[in-house]
């Protein structure tokens, strides 16, 4: 199960903070029932245009990961949220939307486990 | 953009090896003109389930990332290309089936960038 979550309208000190994005990404995995296999990973980018800077996190958890970009100038998110298992998608857009003040979000959800094939959207080759 | 890419019937020796998981994520971005701002982070997970270990890594690049999963007891790989900035997916694609010796790739293509919203298909809210 891949949950993707686009956020909006979040509030700039969170999405700026290292440490936000990486308590995010350290209890988020037992929350939802994973396992990391390694401590999260976090960076700060500053990229050539003046808006796209942020904050960029990752987490291994059982051969699945949770991921999270933010762009402050922008008050904008994407997070990751990979498993093979199934998990509360409702509870962890809750979760995301509440630590980052975030507005709106708007979702997409792959069934994308062990027990399943994804449903394509562009197939190139099958 | 967004590429996920289920790959199936895979190079058992391939998936096993924690040094071709990462030469990958060591070449893919700048192969697909993007920028790496941490080396690749890679490891190796055992699961309770006999079928479930494999070779997890990913890769920070400019404010996206690209992540690995290969389950070789299962012959497969589960990929995900996310960049902010469009690239060439159909090569990524050839790049991935090379390298892992795939005999079949599923794909899923979202157009997640900073100059569009994500398609929902399972919006919980907007």
């Amino acid at each position: 199960m891949h949950l993707i979550i686009d956020g909006y309208e979040g509030d700039v000190d969170k999405l700026t903070s290292e440490e936000v994005v990486r308590e995010f990404l350290d209890l988020c995995p037992q929350a939802i029932g994973m396992t990391k296999i390694a401590p999260p990973h976090v960076c700060r980018y500053m990229g050539p245009e003046p808006t796209d800077w942020g904050i960029s996190g990752f987490v291994l958890i059982a051969e699945s990961h949770i991921s999270i970009h933010t762009f402050p100038a922008r008050r904008l998110l994407w997070a990751d949220i990979f498993s093979c298992r199934p998990f509360d998608a409702p509870g962890a857009i809750e979760e995301l939307r509440s630590r980052f003040g975030l507005a709106s979000v708007q979702t997409t959800l792959l069934e994308r486990g062990l027990e399943h094939l994804p449903t394509a959207k562009v197939a190139y080759e099958s």
